[in-house]
């Protein structure tokens, strides 16, 4: 169940992209950065994600390895009304619960569809025992929520709106801050900086992300912080360990 | 270790991206579409994907756990020079091996950058003992393989130049080949079609993926098979069953 807010904790989460069209590259993911994004306000971290093919047996597994491991899950994908849409049964097996329909879920169906609400249409009202709905603003059907597991659509635009629907909802932590610096250099010229400067500065993290553009090498230095004094610190150590090291390093992302 | 070729044997691949960068949203994934279609070139199949945090313990837990699960594991990102860069040591660790500096990575790199070889630099030539090279078109640095592991870079032109220098070199099966079957209708509408068109399909899949454009709501219909003559029986029943429905279908994507 969702966990009680604690301001010094940290509120973890993972996301199950459920679907062969993300896993024959069919289909580009477009949920991942978005919830990833979307946590980060919530200053809840996504430390893991997973995607899986449309199998009962390998939704469930992963379903119950990463809703024990970390304080939200959160599923996208395979929610539809067609029969390669097996998400809620797959979960609801995983969960040792019945699958229902629920009542508001089709009083929701009726009203979006009136007199077109086909049985197949109906799957979309379908639950595991005991769930909550989560409002769907585009579409009509739909999300639901089981505790700490939250089964989203797989289109991104429907995903993005029940995610809306959730927003200031969940307990989180701080909200990690990043700022970015970044220099035209090969990034192993300044590795050694990189580590002393991360290493000068408890609290912070430094990633770097080299890139190839316009004929040249740059890099783009991502520091990372919970505490905004500490991560301003750093980008200021950052910036001038860089420019003593001969280079002219950009307060921002290049 | 790999395979032996068996042209009745399905061949499975897991690919495991580690990156804060991806996990934060910062950065798009491109590599995991970009690997499932040359995975479906060389007859196999992507089953399983995680991302995990630039995290030793999270690498390797999940290193070990996709290298037995699966005939083939892909990781990207995590081999560059700097202090953020722990994807080689993570997996030696989860190996159980020591990690060395490979004599032809250190060759590669001498030529490659010259007396600018850094220790930095030389980080890239570090391998799991016992590993050997894959080829880096692009940068030098190689990628590596240790039995049925793969470590490529993070940097998608970098990762598309080392899988380039694998093609046709792993054993694989039967390719599964795809075709598509359109409509401007709520999937919804078809649903009992399209279930019945499967089940009626023995050895083929159908996948449903519906899209909004134009104002108007419209589907993808994916069917996938190993066997050609079965896959066009497919297409032409559910292109038959969808006129039948009073629809007017494309034979090809919308």
């Amino acid at each position: 169940m969702t966990p009680a807010t604690d301001p010094d904790r940290v509120y973890t989460a993972a996301l199950l992209i459920i679907g062969d069209e993300i896993l024959s590259g069919r289909t580009q993911d477009a949920n991942l950065a978005y919830l990833a994004k979307w946590l980060g306000v919530q200053g809840i971290r996504l430390k893991e994600v997973r995607v899986v093919a449309d199998d009962h047996a390998a939704i469930g597994d992963a379903v119950n390895a990463l809703r024990n491991a970390y304080d939200y899950l959160f599923t996208t994908g395979g929610i539809g009304p067609t029969h390669d849409d097996i998400t809620v049964d797959a979960i609801a097996a995983a969960l040792g619960v019945d699958v229902i329909v629920h009542p508001a879920a089709r009083a929701i169906l009726e009203k979006y569809y009136g007199d077109k609400l086909t049985d197949a249409r109906l799957r979309m009202a379908r639950v595991p025992d005991g769930a909550e709905l989560i409002e769907n603003p585009r579409t009509g059907a739909p999300g639901i929520r089981y505790g700490n597991v939250f089964i989203m659509a797989g289109v991104p635009a429907i995903t993005q709106g029940m995610l809306a629907a959730l927003d200031g909802q969940l307990p989180g932590g701080k909200p990690v801050l990043s700022r970015t610096v970044a220099a035209w250099t090969a990034e192993s010229a300044v590795a050694a900086t990189l580590g002393a400067v991360e290493k000068a500065n408890p609290g912070t993290q430094i990633g770097s992300y080299p890139f190839w553009r316009e004929g040249r090498t740059g890099a783009n230095f991502v520091i990372r912080a919970t505490d905004p004094a500490l991560l301003s610190a750093c980008a200021a150590a950052l910036l001038t360990a860089l420019t003593d090291a001969g280079l002219d390093p950009v307060d921002g992302e290049l």
